[in-house]
């Protein structure tokens, strides 16, 4: 019954008509990807994640991930996928060309990330923990390190799994208390309990490649006295073989809401070997400069989600016949209508697909940054990019993953009674998206890092620099009778957001509990604004093919995104003007 | 871990300060239920719940229900809880004194219902659907059917269960099939299968009483020729002993995303021998009459769930150490502090105590209606507070499921990774929650008989008959300078549905989709503004004890509410302003 077909003609849109792929893929290193390249790639993406591994996602949520003897089996079929995966070249994608990647900009690789997180979330969940260790140890890894484990990372041969997280030390980590003591030849006997460790063990590779934070004894206390350090499940010895078992091992499976498939694992480090990746004491820092991606990445598991459940629920609403259509019979021979016909479930399902094609756009526009930032002509380009994907990053991640959980919600509705039964599959979409607006870093924490971080620091010039071309944009449309209707709106929201951000930086100067009173609902504030800002562009691109269904369709979502989400932005702006008192003058004792 | 107490100081103040409960107790049969009589019983419901129930609720969600031959086990202890439930005469907390119940006001009962489904969504579950075949059993069985049933489904000895839905008809209950053929001894062959049957069969009782939507052979199509029937699992000799089994039984089980404490089964009637409660063709009615408390009743698990959550939530931000104040450290000589210092911790958790405490004002102000509609000392009154409580059914149905998903939701996050895992409680909200959005009508369809049938049906006479005493009241604080801020965003919210309500009522003339199209955000922009009146009268009656916590801690989340939440209110009328053009005009194949 459930379905899924990658969304592949709106990738196109974002790609080549939106955010202008062709001249994206002149920066250097992507002059190679040209539509007759990145078209078959996405192409046989979708082929890949749809033939092989959506039809494993149901099975392995019954079936889940089991531990015996130290060792996880991970779900029936899994394994087999992750081997065609790895032969399909997909864990290189963006990995260098010197470490056998295929180079590819983010922009393209995120639509695959979509694709396969939309047909199992558990299972994309493996190659995107592998391509964090990989990113870490080319970016801050000694050149021995990088080539003992960079490519075997990159081909997927070997996984990786992040271990930061302890029993009394998540969002802040700087209580962790995992040590690392150094030994004589260099290298560090590092020992401690690490819990939510995500692909910690399972049987898709011999070796797993562990990057762990922990304290060296002379470190100072807090998170100023953290170092990254790459434990190897199994040793590997100088020419690249695989030697001793390390002293790591799996104590136990968390039983969790969903994302079954992928084991949550407590990871026991008893003295095991390894080495300090970057500076002593910096890795915090290693951390956080590697995290875009993945925090970008989180976002898109978001969007991948919503997708799903958006399919599997218009599937239903076209199939399903209930009632009759308010107006007239749309099926007068038949017992009853679709209940595609009933204003309500169209008002649920266009909510979805509004809040999907919101989301891709501000992910691939960020992605879009991001690629600049590594690739961009100058060394000024490549700042300027740094801080405006820095900026939208923790947006992508929070409201990305936010209408992942609100989508696959609407999409269990959508469904009735049928919605909350397991094997329709739709219920599962809202287990497994519960989890990414919590980790890697909870989405309250991505707000506070937006406005602290990002917006409060420069004294929002970034955000200036980011709003000033949209402003401009909807400027000049507003006095264009075909699109004043899409662009009024945008003005007013980013008035809105204009008029919250100078509160909240005026306020913040006195009242240290202004930013993170007011930070979560001015990061939907911002997200939205910049949302409607693309929808402008998209419907500016769609009005003359009026005469294709896709143009007709974007248009109307765009209106009713207008119409329909974004009044939300009026709410907010009155939410975050109330300031911190509202949520400080309470007394503790009265909770 | 997980902890839950019974709010009953909160249930004081909504009885006895806010809805002047020592007033109603005046209606004629509700005299003998003086506070000294009502405190005992709420103190004893809080002790059976919290702990007699709640420990169970955790095990039973890991256990679920079993079938075997028919049979079905469910989770350990339930049985002998159900039992103590028997003992407690709780089952008949508002059945009629003849027989053999309390005859207690609704407002007391739900209180009761809100603790034993915050302590178990599933085990409340049970009496729920008992309590539900016992008031259509009294008010339309026969006077020979309501003496062999209605004793036996009050006490508790036998369990009822209500056979409604069928795999091709759910919202649309006119598509039935299941059939009752007349046999010659006055009785019927009823023969058909019903699905998503909670509490379809168990091993709490020797009999179940099932209450069977049908059609009779001559019956009409659609929904005017649906008829009701009393169906016994074992058939009853006219002497109220047990006979033979009647030919009923339970084909399967659902897996499901929550309550898996309570099976949901599939019902087979084989020919099963039934009689016809009430007129021939009138089922529906009879079905719709008794529905309203149990719409409430569905309204009150949202809250239940809510409490629950919001306690977990804060027995956590209590003792979880994350991190400093924004401020200064609260406890400098710990290694973090708490984080309910954390302004958005406290927002997460006001949010769900505004939720809960509007909620609780909202339903039992409706509860009050229903009482009087049974219990006013005229028709006259008896007919308005029915039109009333029409009214508020829906709102409070599924605005508490709403905020029941919402407020489990903020649970989980202000928990974390912790939150995701399924011993510490949390997620477990979540999966009980969904369902109360769904079934007993989902909330769309709630929405739409809130807007249909009991708004523009009578010209919106009865909604403003509603509305006009909150905004009397509004109108004379708003000149108070202690309550001005208070009332003011009353005549606020008051004037955006007014205006909401006009437009609807005027476009629903010429568009058939306008009702539909704005139902679910006018469901909610009304729910808000009625509590934001409850607010305003909640907040003067804590005024003047301005030296305790309790009335301290109401005024602040009454500040809470009119800053965070109720500024939702100018968002849902934009939305409902755009009309059903956004959500129409997009074509159907596009979907």
């Amino acid at each position: 019954m459930p379905s899924y077909a990658a969304p592949l003609r709106d990738y196109e849109f974002c790609l080549y008509e939106l955010l202008d792929f062709e001249t994206h893929r002149a920066l250097p290193g992507f002059e190679e990807f040209s539509p007759d390249v990145v078209k078959p790639v996405l192409e046989q993406a979708a082929k890949f994640t749809t033939d092989v591994l959506y039809p494993l996602n149901r099975l392995a949520d019954e079936e889940g991930c089991t531990l015996k003897d130290g060792k996880v089996t991970t779900p029936k079929g899994f394994k087999e996928a992750y081997r065609l995966l790895c032969d399909g070249g997909w864990p290189a994608l963006t990995c260098d060309p010197d470490d056998g990647g295929a180079g590819m900009p983010h922009m393209v690789n995120f639509l695959f990330e979509e694709m396969m997180c939309a047909a199992s979330l558990s299972f994309g969940l493996f190659p995107g923990l592998t391509r964090g260790a990989y990113v870490a140890i080319r970016q801050f890894g000694s050149p021995q390190q990088r080539a003992l484990y960079a490519p075997k990372l990159a081909s997927g041969e070997w996984a990786g799994s992040m271990c930061l997280t302890e029993a009394h030390a998540g969002t802040d980590l700087g209580l962790l208390k995992t040590q690392a003591v150094p030994k004589a030849d260099g290298s560090y006997a590092i020992t401690g309990t690490k819990i939510f460790i995500s692909a910690g063990e399972h049987d898709f590779t011999p070796n797993i490649v562990y990057l762990v934070l922990a304290r060296l004894p002379d470190a100072p206390k807090g998170t100023k006295g953290i170092s990254l350090f790459v434990v190897p499940k199994v040793l590997v010895n100088a020419d690249g073989s695989l030697g001793a078992r390390n002293a790591v091992s799996c104590g136990a499976l968390e039983e969790k809401m969903g994302i079954h498939g992928c084991p949550t694992c407590v990871m026991n480090f008893d003295g095991a070997t390894g080495w300090l990746v970057g500076e002593p004491h910096q890795g915090l820092k290693a951390m956080f400069a590697m995290m875009n991606a993945e925090r970008i990445a989180v976002g898109i598991q978001g969007l991948a989600i919503a997708e799903a459940s958006y399919q599997n629920a218009v599937a239903y609403a076209r199939e399903r016949l209930q009632g009759r259509s308010p107006s007239a019979p749309r099926d007068a021979s038949g017992p009853a209508d679709p209940i595609l016909v009933h204003p309500d479930v169209r008002r649920m399902l266009l909510t979805q697909r509004a809040l999907i094609e919101s989301c891709r756009m501000l992910a691939l526009a960020t992605a879009q940054w991001l690629d600049l930032a590594d690739h961009g002509a100058t060394p000024e380009l490549r700042k300027v990019a740094e801080a405006r994907m820095a900026l939208l990053t923790p947006i992508v991640k929070a409201f990305l993953t936010d209408c992942g959980s609100e989508a696959a919600n609407l999409g269990v509705q959508a469904l009735g009674g049928h919605g909350f039964i397991r094997s329709n599959g739709q219920e599962q979409y809202v287990r497994d998206a519960r989890i990414t607006q919590i980790y890697e870093g909870t989405n309250g924490v991505q707000a506070m890092d937006l406005l602290g971080r990002k917006i409060l620091a420069d004294g929002g010039a970034t955000l200036k620099a980011v709003l000033q071309p949209i402003e401009a944009d909807a400027l000049a449309k507003s006095v264009d009778p075909r699109l004043a209707d899409f662009a009024k709106p945008v003005l007013a929201a980013l008035n809105l957001v204009q008029s919250a951000t100078a509160t909240i930086v005026a306020r913040a100067k006195t009242d240290p509990a202004e930013t993170g009173a007011t930070a979560v609902p001015y990061l939907r504030l911002l997200a939205l604004t910049l949302c409607a800002g693309h929808w402008l562009k998209a419907v500016e691109l769609s009005l003359p093919h009026g005469n294709e269904e896709f143009y007709r369709a974007k248009i109307a979502t765009a209106r009713f995104f207008m119409a329909s989400i974004l009044p939300q932005s009026r709410a907010l702006a009155d939410i975050i003007a109330a300031g911190s008192a509202p949520v400080m003058d309470f007394e503790d004792a009265a909770f």
